[in-house]
């Protein structure tokens, strides 16, 4: 109550963009709803702060803390006890779940009897107090344990395509290391497709070009990745993401589980390197010249093999079941308790942590803080925010996944939106992936958050040509539980556009952000302030900000990228019927959207028929979901989108169509086309039902 | 006499394009005409082989020449005696031109009190005798004399828009040494742009990123430059190419001359150096990172200054007027001697030159040999051809202007059309840049030569994946004075796709192109073949294969490129009308060609009329010049095709709308529009006389 007291007066600084009418986006709102929203957003504009986004990123700092080691117990005590001390409903989940533990790793140059050990670690910085203190040694999570020796041979970036071309070319990795770069795809797949192709083992590096002298000035003296950056990182592709022995069900201690050794994780040894540990292996291979392209940026002539060369590579890294958690706290609505708008970002980390994921803990903290201090002075939401850390994200999307798997039933019913603050504060350029039906609600946000001279909004459009724009959202971080599983509608919402890589290196630490993001901490304010608007309005907005006229908007993006790539004829053809509806669908659910907000605002639609409606509403992503899921991964249910099977961090959007080109599971164009007209007519029966309740009233 | 009775019965084996019917380019031909034709085209095929290719070019690489040296008196006293020996009317064209006369150079690196020489010759190679036994130091002819001192300053490729980047990110290259790379622009240009922001000196090196490990493996064991290479090269960008001295005048031994002084040669020192010495200076510089682009291929982020490091630079290179000559050699034409076809090459070369220039002179001696043959067999040509070495072309496109400009008047009324072997011979994948009007006629010749199972043209058409490509002919080498000053319908012939940069090397040796471009001189072989048809015809059409329906089609192309660039929308503007009066002239011109050729079949164009005929069609392209020539540059006169004179080796077509595009001389895109569309009714009433010399029989 006192620091609300002491900030009210500071409001009218930040009101320049609610000068005037109150924000469209609210125009609809009952007055006294309007009244109430508009003092809350006050209060959630001014409570992030530098000095606090500071502290909290120094507090989970401290130590390297990846999931199951004691640094990951520490750092889940401290959220427990942060989110306690705001005054949250706090918990911590437990889980019990099947994780590496790293015991081991070398690799060495063999050539003739001499044998080179290369290093698996950072080079300590006098600049970073951090990196001198403590640098733990690189790995994947879930490589094999185990011991490979060969003649060598380079895979590009170890892409389907790459491999691919290999064959091609008539080079065997039969028995042979191969070593890849990263970059293109997650790196689970270089080493699902080096097991394929037969390889003993598998060495993946980050070459200069792509993160290091390439783009910029190394660490420290700049930002990006330097000789001895090494990017660790789960190499995990199974089916589904989280714990490996529990797929669609919550790791409880005592849960039912698979056998391991029926799950498919890597059978071959796996290590990560840097370039100057790279080089040593590169510069002595002497097989024939690499096709264009396929060159990084090390001083000589890449080469396909290796004769007279070879590497050694050992990994001990045995599997077990162990204990992690997730740390949950809560505010719980006034009107709709059972509601759930959640906000989460995960707390693991590779090494220490600043960027991946505290730059988004910092975030959540401050918003958890800012509705906190709101729900003191009397602002309770009108449904459940839930502000989440997920444990063991960087093994596999772990504890998000099984908090969905253990709430299935609760979050269909319940879960209004997801938003993911992974990474979140990485620069002052505001970005955003999400899925359609949020967008608007996001753009609205970002209105009304002051940047420069004008919002957040207006530095997005002008930086986006005239059109703010979003990325599709795929995998890769912890929404994927909510949208693709799901079927809850999910958004990542943060700020890019710094110059470094620190990603999953030792030099992840808080003198690497200072120095490259900014002591400023503004990034994260803004991120903070956009994401309190934004899940502020979804907790309280008498009908829920949802606009289902961006579907068509987007499935219309999507099918003009789709008829542009191979089999492109063949979806034109198949979805010309699609296609005409998605214009008429555009132009009734803008009508439908107005007329709602338009019975809203005149009182007309209230009580049951608004309860309603917002229960349409709330269904409308759920739509999406397919009951036996996609070919191949019944867990991924969410036909809109999902993430690409073939290279990991990509998103398929319209996942059926892609799944026709590339033949899966016998999808042709036709089957696909069919399902999307049935799912379209689903949405166009929702409308109706929305159209409904706007004029129930009347 | 005697080898052609050996030869002729091996015409069968060249057979399988002409099987069956006469191919169509002959079909319009008188009977007997074409009989000769089909005759002589098969002794053409013949001739032209690999072992004497070879010793071409041993006899013209075996030391280095560059215009004015000793070597370069050898290499034209060779030439003419090889012609001379093959029974052609020889003359050695002697001229006096202002040339750069090497005699020193040094670079040094200074930090503090450190002073380190850099290397400015290639390393000698134990695999390649010519280079271990004379590795000539390597200079950019008409640098200036003088010594500069200075600070670093990094400008990319030195292009125009380099230095306003530069100037944009406040860096001032005033009394500095700037350094750039090789690559994107005429290296003049780079030189140019470097004076005028205030260098006091310019390097320019090799970027392993363009040209060596980059590509591929580096020479000796791939083709592709070493860290020693250097490119060697001219700098002089005057508004006219040429002796400097001599503007639109024969550079005769008592010409007027220009007083040196007014001249606007350049005023800095300029070397070349090799990439290993330009990174002793790039891996001291200390100032910013450079732009994204920016970056080049050496293992360090690349800086735009240096503070503590300088760099010194001396030239002594002083200019005098040099004797040096063309080689010509001559067919006289059997029924109109006055016209003539002229094949041309260059014979000076900065080192061996067994790229630069003789994998074109070898195309050039081969075909003389295969005329010559041919004529003592019998088979004089109807109009005269002209076989031609130019001298000089490397400082400056010299010897081919300077006899354009002594012979103007001759060759503007008698000029049939030009073709520029430079470097021809390079690879197996035939490639030209032509006129318009020569662009069927090319493709025909490319359907009489056998490739592979096909033709030469079904090859070309594949890789061009359904249409042969032509590239756009500029400036660069000696079909400039022809084309681009007298109108005379020019094309250059090669082949290309070898793995490997010599260009302008100590490295530009017989071992090297051997090893690169190969040991079967097949590519050779196909060139002469291809030249041979084409020269052949051009030589004997009874009507001149000319297609002027070519000029509407590509004139299309190059609206809608210019339509896509800067100003773009003010030009589709200004060229709507002209763009509509394109298909009518393209009808028109196809229906005239047909008529045309009809009447020569059915015998009711002849004599006169077919004279008259001709005689049009040999005024075509003498329709697109200027009599005050292009803004800026009198020299330039052809409003079809020029030289880009802010980057030296781009073509510019229809120039007129590039100079509006730049304002310059006041230029608007609708004054061009108006000269284009005056160009374009001259052509139309070309084509009404072209109609009635059809339409005269009947």
């Amino acid at each position: 109550m006192r620091r609300l007291l002491l900030l009210l007066p500071l409001l009218v600084v930040f009101a320049p963009t609610y000068a005037g009418d109150a924000p469209g986006a609210l125009a609809h709102w009952p007055e006294a709803a309007r009244t109430k929203q508009l003092a809350l957003e006050g209060i959630l504009q001014v409570v992030p702060n530098a000095d606090r986004l500071r502290a909290w990123h120094d507090l989970f700092c401290a130590e390297a803390h990846p999931a199951g080691t004691p640094g990951d117990t520490n750092t889940i005590e401290k959220m427990v006890k942060a989110f306690r001390d705001m005054g949250l409903e706090t918990y911590r989940d437990d889980m019990w779940v099947y994780l590496p533990h790293f015991e081991s790793a070398q690799v060495a140059v063999e050539v003739g009897d001499q044998v080179f050990p290369l290093s698996l670690r950072e080079r300590p910085l006098p600049e970073d107090p951090h990196v001198a203190e403590s640098v733990p040694a690189a790995f994947n999570a879930y490589s094999a344990s185990g011991q490979a020796r060969g003649e060598v041979v380079y895979a590009n970036y170890g892409t389907r395509e790459d491999f691919k071309r290999l064959e091609a070319l008539g080079i065997s990795c039969k028995g042979k290391v191969v070593i890849a770069r990263y970059g293109k795809n997650y790196r689970g797949f270089k080493a699902k497709f080096a097991e394929a192709a037969g390889a003993a083992g598998l060495l993946m590096y980050t070459d200069p070009a792509d993160s290091g002298w390439g783009r910029g000035l190394p660490y420290p003296e700049g930002g990006f990745a330097n000789e001895s950056y090494i990017q660790r990182g789960s190499i995990k592709t199974l089916a589904y993401p989280g714990d490996p022995l529990t797929p669609g069900a919550p790791a409880t201690k005592d849960a039912e589980r698979l056998d391991p050794a029926t799950v498919a994780l890597p059978k071959i040894p796996v290590q990560p390197i840097g370039w100057a540990a790279a080089a040593k292996i590169l510069e002595r291979m002497d097989g024939a010249s690499v096709p264009a392209k396929w060159q990084g940026g090390l001083p000589f002539r890449y080469r396909l093999t290796s004769r007279v060369m070879k590497v050694r590579l050992a990994v001990q890294q045995p599997r077990r079941i162990m204990r992690t958690s997730n740390v949950i706290g809560m505010i719980r609505g006034a009107k709709f308790p059972d509601q759930k708008v959640v906000i989460g970002c995960h707390l693991d980390a590779w090494t220490f942590g600043a960027g991946d994921p505290h730059a988004g803990s910092i975030v959540l903290y401050e918003m958890a803080r800012s509705f906190a201090d709101a729900a003191r002075a009397g602002q309770r939401p009108d449904r459940t925010i839930v502000f989440a850390n997920w444990g063991a994200e960087e093994f596999g999307i772990i504890g998000s996944t099984e908090w969905c798997e253990s709430h299935h039933d609760d979050l269909l019913a319940n879960g209004i939106a997801y938003v993911n603050l992974d990474m979140a504060a990485m620069g002052k350029n505001f970005r955003s992936a999400a899925a359609p039906l949020l967008k608007d609600a996001i753009q609205d946000a970002a209105a009304a958050v002051a940047h420069g001279e004008g919002s957040v909004l207006d530095d997005w459009t002008a930086r986006g040509k005239g059109k703010p724009g979003f990325g599709n959202l795929g995998g890769g971080s912890d929404h994927v539980g909510f949208y693709l599983h799901l079927g809850i509608p999910s958004c990542s919402l943060g700020g890019g556009g710094s110059q470094g890589v620190s990603y999953h290196s030792a030099y992840d630490t808080v003198t690497w952000y200072r120095k490259v993001v900014g002591e400023d901490y503004a990034a994260a304010k803004m991120v903070a302030q956009v994401g309190n608007v934004l899940v502020a309005r979804l907790a309280n907005a008498p009908l829920l900000p949802f606009h289902p006229a961006r579907y068509a908007v987007d499935m219309r993006a999507h099918l003009a990228a789709l008829a542009k790539g191979k089999g492109g004829e063949a979806l034109a053809k198949a979805t010309t019927d699609l296609s005409a509806r998605l214009d008429s669908f555009e132009k009734d659910a803008r009508a439908v959207r107005s007329a709602l907000e338009k019975a809203v605002a005149d009182g007309t639609c209230t009580g049951e028929s608004l309860a309603g409606a917002n229960a349409v509403l709330l269904g409308l992503e759920r739509a999406w979901l397919l009951p036996k899921g996609l070919p191949g991964r019944p867990w991924y249910r969410n036909a809109f989108a999902t993430t690409d099977p073939y290279s990991g961090y990509a998103a398929w959007m319209l996942p059926l169509f892609h799944h026709a080109v590339e033949g899966d599971a016998n999808q042709t164009m036709e089957m696909a086309a069919a399902v999307y007209s049935h799912l379209l007519k689903g949405l166009e029966q929702k409308l109706q039902l929305l159209k409904a309740a706007a004029t129930a009233g009347n």
